[in-house]
């Protein structure tokens, strides 16, 4: 058990992000989880892992404010519509209009932040490579080269005090896998939201391809997904 | 010439930035300044990056707001006092009190971000190695480990269209070498904003890091600097 050690979680609400959480607390590590509202239409998710933050017992939950909406480029933050009922991941090659640029690194980069004015060293991220349906920056070789940047980046790891690992305890597990450990870790999946586009606020489309990944895998795991779809 | 190319200049209305963003435009790339408004004690660099993105005529000047306040840990946005008349380059070999957590890595960020929006392949930075003043983010590893992270995290790098390029033009040269270079490439320097903490707004105190620097550069490259200083 690492007792006092500090770890900063990425949590977005979603499903992924919240048994990354529970897999953080697992290995005994205080938690400081942060979210982001950069401008998202489905920011119910800012209310999801609020609830999920409170449940997980975090030390602290961190809403970082960023305009993503002035970069644009993404269904999720410009007014393009969010596809629905098409490519599940390895179905279609192109990379989905929901992928949001660089969000990812400018994710972590928060994180690497905070972590270093909190002395934490541990960085955990729910991205998933089989589930990824085409997101570039969810594979174990972007991961790997943001942890490299990030111990050349810092105070700390210039003064090789501190090493940055940043912790992605998903990238190789299918959506069912993640979903039986994160019962077993007692996650709440009630709380947790995963649609792209809630219409109406609250209630999950189930036609993206966040709404389909979520059921295949619930189906898969042979577990009943305590959201309500209208579809 | 790179004739239609559009290159991301991430700008701070300093005395670097503004070269590196001259350096740009020499090599003949269309260009898109970015700066943050992240609640810096120091807001006047906004208006000095907006006065020297009008007069460089680039064809965008950004600003994007990101709430580093919250974060915390530096001088620059905390209640902190900014160190005055100590540590010059190399003397004191603490990381200055100014240092902001992971900054270079968060506006590099949003800059991959945005050449990815603008189908750019090009990013400038006026980070400088030689009076770096112990910030580790302006060392040429972290560019290099940087970059290559960049073309692991984006929809263009994977798909192999694109190889995004980190220019740090800066990165070896002296703080008079920086500035013999932008007057040879016309940069009005009467524009640049380079003091840590203006008191009153618009006019430097001359004796924080930044001014200290700033004015060895001048006196080193023997050229009179435009700017007023309280001291």
């Amino acid at each position: 058990m690492t007792g006092n050690k500090k770890a900063v979680i990425l949590s977005s609400g979603g499903l992924d992000s919240s048994t990354a959480m529970a897999v953080a607390g697992e290995k005994g590590f205080g938690l400081y989880s942060l979210s982001f509202d950069y401008g998202q239409r489905h920011r119910i998710e800012l209310e999801a892992a609020k609830n999920i933050a409170d449940r997980m017992d975090v030390s602290r939950h961190l809403v970082v404010k960023v305009n993503m909406r002035d970069i644009g480029g993404s269904a999720l933050t410009d007014d393009i519509d969010v596809p629905r009922k098409k490519s599940l991941m390895g179905e279609d090659p192109e990379i989905p209009a929901t992928y949001v640029p660089a969000r990812n690194t400018i994710f972590l980069s928060f994180a690497l932040a905070w972590a270093e004015v909190l002395g934490s060293e541990d960085i955990f991220i729910g991205v998933n490579a089989v589930d990824y349906s085409g997101y570039p920056d969810c594979r174990p070789d972007y991961i790997k080269a943001f942890e490299n940047m990030a111990n050349l980046a810092t105070k700390a790891g210039v003064e090789k005090k501190t090493k940055i690992t940043v912790h992605a305890p998903l990238i190789h597990m299918t959506k069912a896998d993640i979903i039986q450990l994160g019962v077993k870790l007692g996650v709440d999946y009630s709380l947790t939201h995963s649609c792209y586009d809630p219409t109406p606020v609250g209630i999950s489309c189930g036609e993206c391809d966040s709404c389909m990944l979520r059921k295949k895998g619930f189906r898969e795991a042979g577990i009943q997904d305590p959201v309500v779809y209208i579809r």
